[in-house]
């Protein structure tokens, strides 16, 4: 089973957050908010989709590749920890 | 004007265009897609808002700050050229 | 007087100082360290770039487009200091 | 062996393209160039960090964790090629 599949349900709430924002931006703009306004929410929504971005990837690391907590094959582990922490480094 | 107001239809029409990508990564989530698949939305998702981010900087600086197009003071309109030279290699 | 000229010995001296990050990998690759310490010596050297791109970009602004300390047009200084914000939140 | 160690020379090279960059920035900011020679100058050794280190995680997974051309697990082999896609989406 996919990792996406088995947090199905946490992924599903967080993208409809991340819709919600989208919204408020499209709201922003039907009320000609100021630009600076809506320079900070659309910031907002890119930070947001960095977060998504991170996670996800640090999921399916240890899902579909290699989990550092389980893995019996040290070097494999301490390889997917060292990665999974350059990651968190670039994406959140 | 702000010129998020000015360009409101262009802006809202990407805006919408971008709540279509996350309702795709939504159906993708719902309909239990490799976790592949819904990695690479996500990250098309990242850089239309990363597009969409360095259009709105950019007409910003054209419209609240300087206009390299109609500025008299040339240190200045040289100046607003190059932030958004640096701006363009950034955010698109 | 173009701003990188006028705070020289300031961006000189953080230009040596991202050299010694840089040799810092040198060494560590000549010593064949573990791959897990280089990726964050190389991402720290990521991260200083970065630092130092915001506050050229800030202080170009600043000094060649408008600086909203002493900019005389409200809306100009307005969208100069909105300008700065998503700068800081980007690139820094 | 650290893919680290393994890639010495290539590894070497690129960092001190990297120092060569950098100094050309110092040699730079000593002759007082434009500002926006400057700006362009360091954004360029922002793309060079980016590149170096998208590389150094790709070939850390490949060699640290899992490779996709070699795994007899196909389920990982899978996990690993979907990881490096998003990787050079994100850092080349």
């Amino acid at each position: 089973m996919s990792h996406t599949t088995k947090e199905k349900s946490k992924l599903l709430a967080r993208i409809r957050r991340l819709k919600g924002q989208m919204e408020a931006v499209e709201r922003a703009l039907e009320a000609e908010m100021p630009c600076g306004d809506i320079l900070n929410l659309v910031a907002s929504v890119r930070g947001a989709v960095n977060g998504l971005m991170g996670e996800l990837i640090e999921d399916h690391i240890r899902m579909h590749v290699v989990d550092p907590g389980t893995e019996t094959d040290s070097e494999r582990a301490k390889g997917a920890a060292d990665l999974i922490d350059v990651v968190r480094m670039y994406l959140k």
